[in-house]
């Protein structure tokens, strides 16, 4: 596996002698209140992890800073003693971005939560990096807006998070990952630098758009402080159906024709196979809501302001479907509490997951009109190599995301990686990528170069040297 | 003026001997076959110009690669011989990004001019940088979808162009700008690594996405060769209006009440003030299409599958504005001939033109709500300094673009400045861009400082020396 890794001399930070530390720490004392400074052994168990199973290291502190002038403090600091810093937002995501390294500042932005104010004439909200992203959704609703993220732990993750990792979600389809939701940005660089972009206009040619430098970089090139959103109009609710298909192009087919009919307003398309599908039926007590099985279900959604108005736009659309035999057979939400049982078919995969477990859980995503092909390859692969263990399969396929619950994982260790080895080389192959939308942190690390050539990570080296020449921020993650 | 320059020395390139360019040459000479290379004495007159007023330098030729290989080779030789490189598409831009530099070899993609795939499922083109931008209009039209990018010179542009100067156009509110369009880049670096980033998947959080620094910058870090763009299901027509308001207050709610109800899909909101309004009127022959007059009128499009099934939808949704008096009187487009008509009214901007020339013609951002705002105050300071002058003022406001435009120019060679000067510090203090759409390269280089703050134009600057250390490409562009 070693081949895999890229070596790490230059990014590598040196622990420091305690003297050295006791100096840094007396710098910081300076610029922060101690009641916003937790030293090494009273940073609690659950601030040094993440949602991953990555194992931390041991943080030599908490630093929680109130402001960006505290934020470019801290990091000018932390710069100029070479103390590594590992930023953290609510610490939701699954590929261990977030958790403490060896002898690293952890730089929790949670004292920064603050919503500066929602423009609906401009469809905008200011906010601060650490604001849950859950309260930035109820703010824009309570101003008749929407903000188009969303995602499971909304209530406990920050916005900042989002943005560095580019967050997905539920409704990437429609409006897109976090970065389309971003107009400006305030970053901290690893030198104390702050870089105001805070633009609030869609259109903005004057010179080059940095902000996406910082967007999905995982902390890697600078610390988000503050964020100009974009808002979408309010939605008062959503047509929503569950239909059978034959076949993986028929999918296609159904995308394609539900795009163009609803003008593209569609708002979630996600496809469960049989596997998956009847599993989720086993292992809950919900209730089939069509009679007969097919190879292949479709959860679609089309949010909108006035749901009974499109009630017939939306019908005529899945008939047409089944005229085409596209559908098989379709199940239409009458009510809010439909729509709910519904959903709650592809949200069984937290049950799933709970009666499979260990399991591997893979986000990846490769060229739509690819995905069938790819799944089916997968499938056979795994069914040959490792048979005694089941396979999951769904995703979002409007926008190119399939996820694979594989499990129970047997005790011997080398088979993770066997299996890990067998998806992302048919990953590969299909010119796909090993994270739709988890990112790469440390977990995925190893897999990196199956989804980027050469050129691409010297010149991601190139840039990380440019921003952060010491290499102190989030050092060991990603590269 | 001298002080809104930026010290040129670290990008300057020198100019060669004569003996050093014809080893160039020679070089050059083993990478392109000689039909592909013209001197510089054969460079004809159009070909060092583009649409801006901007003076071009004396090239030392033209090369027109027909491949990215080759493309590679001339940069990697101009790198090593410190040639400066000036790339061009199909130089319809309105900023001086294109026109030749003195000594520099202009670098045509001319001739990379193919739509290599449209692929329906996946809702993708892939093609070459020299490709005009209504061929791939068209042959997404012929595949039953849409490319969302949509602007005059339509049949000149190329889209590597667009893409490197991120080009706006008639649907930004729909369906974004350039770098909202692209998915995957293919990229010559200065030296002449090839760097390959043809991403085909909406989501891919496989580390840092790169491509953003090569959109929108200019030709200054990088040459775009082939790239995948997305596309959007195809309309068949649309719901248009034109209608008059008492104030811009009303535009906005218009504009958040559109939005709302039509879910979005508003795709044109072009705002008029009766000064362009009725100047458009007097030097065409086009009829008023209401019959009162009033301070503002927009001009509003709904593009979509099927605009007959939506004309109630977009009545009632204007009926519903002139209860609420935002709209006071509208005309609504019955058929395609007479949308065309009400089109005509914007697109009289080009008789205009013709009739008050010499003018300037302003392309500037402000956040949406702040609008009105603005464009009162820049009315009252130039009616105050230059009275004898006309000012017209119209803009696609869901974007948050205004366009002005003032003439005639008297022949004071400082007006011009002046009225630039005046102009600009109300788009400083409104915190907008001197360029919504238009770019930088040479004619706004001496604006830049009022739209990004010294540590962006410092980063941008470190970019630039990472990517592009000799400083070959696009020298005295931007920055």
């Amino acid at each position: 596996m070693r081949d895999l890794y890229f070596e790490e001399e230059d990014m590598q930070t040196q622990i420091l002698e305690k003297q050295d530390i006791e100096a840094f720490w007396e710098a910081l004392a300076q610029c922060l209140s101690p009641n916003d400074l937790i030293c090494g052994a009273d940073v609690s168990e659950t601030d040094i992890k993440d949602w991953s199973t990555e194992i931390p290291g041991k943080p030599i502190g908490l630093a929680l800073p109130r402001s960006t002038q505290e934020v470019s403090e801290v990091l000018s600091r932390c710069n100029r003693h070479s103390i590594p810093v590992v930023p953290q937002g609510g610490r939701t995501g699954l590929a261990g971005g977030a958790v403490a390294s060896d002898g690293a500042l952890l730089l929790s932005l949670a004292r920064m939560s603050d919503i500066e104010e929602i423009d609906t004439a401009s469809a905008t909200a200011t906010v601060l990096a650490g604001t849950p992203l859950q309260t930035i959704q109820e703010a824009a609703e309570a101003e008749g807006m929407m903000f188009g993220l969303d995602l499971g732990p909304r209530g406990s993750c920050q916005i900042g998070g989002n943005i560095s990792t580019n967050a997905g979600g539920n409704r990437v389809i429609r409006y897109g990952m976090t970065r389309d939701l971003v107009l400006g940005l305030e970053v901290v660089l690893a030198d104390g630098r702050i870089l105001s972009m805070l633009n609030r206009m869609p259109k903005n040619n004057a010179a080059l758009d940095m902000k996406p430098l910082f967007i999905g970089s995982e902390g890697t090139l600078g610390v988000i402080t503050r964020a100009v959103l974009k808002l979408h109009p309010g939605i008062a609710g959503a047509n929503t159906a569950l239909v059978a298909l034959p076949d993986f192009d028929s999918a296609l087919a159904l995308l394609g024709h539900a795009r163009r009919v609803l003008s593209d307003r569609v708002s979630a398309f996600e496809v469960m196979w049989a596997d998956y599908f009847d599993a989720v039926l086993d292992v809950t007590s919900l209730r089939a809501p069509l009679e007969s099985k097919a190879p292949l279900y479709v959860l679609i959604d089309m949010q909108g302001p006035d749901p009974e108005k499109e009630n017939d736009l939306f019908h005529d659309m899945l008939a047409e479907a089944m005229e085409q035999g596209w559908v098989l057979d379709a199940a239409l939400a009458q009510s809010q509490k439909d729509a709910l049982d519904l959903w709650a078919l592809r949200d069984g995969v937290t049950e799933l997951l709970m009666t499979t477990r260990p399991t591997i859980n893979f986000d990846v995503s490769v060229p739509i009109a690819k995905i069938g092909e790819c799944v089916a390859h997968m499938r056979a692969a795994l069914e040959a190599d490792f048979p005694e263990m089941n396979r999951f399969f769904f995703g979002h396929i409007g926008d190119s995301n399939i996820h694979l619950v594989t499990g129970p994982l047997p005790a011997d260790p080398n088979v993770e990686h066997r299996i890990e080895s067998l998806v992302y080389e048919i990953v590969r192959n299909f010119s796909g990528s090993v994270s739709a939308e988890h990112g790469i942190g440390l977990h995925k690390k190893p897999w990196l170069k199956y989804s980027r050539s050469d050129e691409e990570l010297t010149l991601l080296r190139e840039l990380k040297q440019t921003l952060d020449p010491k290499g102190i921020l989030n050092p060991g993650k990603v590269l």
